[in-house]
């Protein structure tokens, strides 16, 4: 894979990720959305499916990393460090081009949730309780960007973000020993979709799982750019917890397949 | 493949997936059903089953594109323009039969639904407001047959039908580099199902996801026609939206093949 | 394949069918159940794991046709009449022992249900209203054995038992075409797994989807024989519907295939 | 496969597999998740890509039993017993380790569950009447870490964890003779966590499902010594019923295979 084939695929696969990852919490969280409350199952599978959607896009351009974690396991696993900062740059750029796609997809929703927040009175999530205390810090449509926690202990939440991450990068480096090196093709795109559902489900309660620094940096950014009426604080005191858990997440799992499946 | 298998096949596959896909609409929305409020979640995965099932089946016969933008798409991305017509035709004469089908399998909900409004108020869709709102404009049972929009604005609607169909084609086209020739076989079926449960959970809100002109054209035509007693207006002001972004969507994404992926 | 593999493989085949099928509508019916009211979702996903588990387990044995009117498209598209019977009364023995298995394993729930009738008012499915109805003539606990219309018309159920029908011998046909001869191995499974949630979703509105004969007439022997307490009648007037509908169906599918893909 | 790789790959997958499966339970059960009441559909998926991801994961080294019924049956199939207590004894580890990071991730709910509890009264299950049947006998949390009845008969408990083992061991058995010897990769992992959701959403409304002995046994342990303030007892009255249970079932199923399928 050439350094411009690995940007390109980064690029593009980060932000149909982001897009559709993005646009379901969009589309669950915002007023005059059809899918407005349709519950935790569907943004599971919704991040699920963006997942296995942008992995399989551009699995033949770029192998499909998609997250600095994985690309930092990865580069850690084979001890090749040449490409990580070509990764990482097209995976922070997409992110970011996904975040704005979900505002275009979205501009209806956003100005009828924003404008009219005395009947809405929150993002209208599961639990109401707990998103109007996040609102009360972070602004009223930045759960639409980026991740925040329940409870909010750094050391708590970057735990969990670490958890998460190691089963992700865990299941994607074993790849390679379930698919006699074919890579991440059709079967690979549907496995990690499910991994993603799965992490979702049972780790995504404390913090919403961000497990992937780019998919909560880029959008946060793009988030405290875009001019937004009443959008509130960014959150930029959180923003290192899912960029570091991630990060460290993705270097245990490395070390753990070196230790035990090499 | 012979027209003849082509244009049978496109007409059996969109038959079944608007059967389908329209069926899982008038289950979740009629009187008199046992899923009735069954709510997003099984909407977007019964329109995801439904793209499974008639891929799987027309795929021998037709390649199934079962929808204009994909067979424009195609036709972009080889520069063979030979057999469109022949695609189009089928996809719509299969969508309108489709359409009736779901007619004749929920023919007891349909006089259950329509002949006894003032107790239901409604098609009994998740969030009661938009849909009282679209059914002042478009008629109780539209949203049976074929999309509406959520906040009516042309050039936004466009934008979000645009943007659901570069994703569902790209990854479509896609499929050849995944998939080393196999074409449109039982793999692909599961994750073009997958992709479009993805889109519809994520990308669906606003408009409702046609991202098919067929499927929106096809059953407004039969609505239209169908002597359903109280059926309300069949919207014909909006039934270039999910028709034109479509098509843009499919051009986009196969100009962006050829550029980055070809 | 010998004959007393296939009757070994079509008993244990469906009775893993039954007890998997029944037992989702008896954990989302019955009082003292965790998944009590779980939803349409959880029956139609529940039915179509139901599928995939029992063509997995059967197909190295028998094929795994499980559905008489599979057997039956099966026999009409290759001619060959010669095992029928023996498929058919493996498939309705073990119908019933699934159902006999859905016994045992709800038996305290049954009882809990049955034996309290005036706090539970009811199975407590999704729509109280029409399960009322239905229970004024079927009894309270027919709906975790057998199927029942919601508008009881005969020639508009059987209408739509066809139809359902029709999409899932289709399926099952082209199965062949797509997957190079290898049979209903695992990729057959799970995609008919998905096919089956897929009807459920869309078409199961109307009757509840039987789509296969001896799904609904050998558990409805079992409710007929078995000493439940209140268990209401079993509603043998409906019985021929689910048992004709489907073999219509399995034929119209055969003829269709031997006209357009053979 | 070594016995170090067995029992590293079973210590593995099993803590992945229950880190996973305990997780979805605290997220739908704790106060201030995210997820809380997602309802039943949620915890059957969680559980089934729990597996998925474990089986995944620990494949290339272990085999991916993770399941004491399930080492069991297979070393009855094959009538060989030389690595069965080291399986057992890498399952049990892992399932406690497993225990052991459900509680770090999602430490802050559960010292907001359990510190708050005049608010919340009860885990929050879907159905709050059954489970504060269970929290009078078995502790506010227990439900997040092992299994309990909802109707408390000894015999009838264990014919239900020993019919739900029968389907998951036979279709653990028949996987060799469907994907011709290729053992538990992708596809087998993808087809293991639906017969999981099936069973879940089945079989699971009585006992919860166990249908594995480590899965109930090793986080019960973990409650007991865990340091959690009013975690209430650990139940041990019915600790026997989901070991033994499906240690019975993964023998039927065993005998059942060497009868009708070797």
């Amino acid at each position: 894979m050439s350094s411009s084939d690995i940007f390109i695929g980064e690029t593009i696969g980060t932000a149909v990720l982001i897009l559709l990852g993005g646009g379901v919490c969009a589309a669950v969280t915002l007023k005059a959305s059809k899918a407005r409350n349709a519950g935790w199952l569907a943004i599971t599978f919704g991040w699920g499916f963006a997942v296995m959607t942008a992995v399989y896009i551009s699995a033949p351009l770029s192998g499909a990393h998609l997250n600095p974690a994985v690309t930092l396991g990865i580069a850690i696993k084979d001890d090749d460090w040449s490409n990580l900062l070509t990764y990482w740059s097209g995976q922070l750029l997409g992110a970011m081009i996904g975040a704005l796609l979900v505002w275009v997809a979205y501009y209806g929703q956003f100005l009828a949730h924003l404008t009219d927040r005395e009947i809405v009175g929150g993002p209208g999530a599961q639990d109401v309780k707990s998103v109007e205390a996040r609102e009360a810090k972070a602004g009223p449509v930045l759960g639409v960007f980026s991740t925040g926690p329940e409870v909010r202990v750094a050391w708590q939440n970057v735990a969990t973000e670490v958890i998460g991450t190691v089963v992700l990068v865990l299941a994607v480096l074993t790849q390679g020993l379930n698919d006699s090196g074919k890579g991440l093709g059709t079967l690979g795109a549907l496995i990690t979709a499910f991994v993603v559902v799965g992490i979702g489900l049972s780790l995504g309660g404390p913090t919403g799982y961000a497990i992937n620094p780019v998919r909560d940096l880029g959008p946060r950014i793009v988030h405290a750019l875009l001019p937004l009426p009443n959008k509130g604080g960014s959150d930029w005191s959180y923003a290192w917890v899912p960029v570091v858990g991630p990060l460290i997440g993705g270097a245990i799992a490395a070390g753990l397949y070196n230790v035990a499946f090499a």
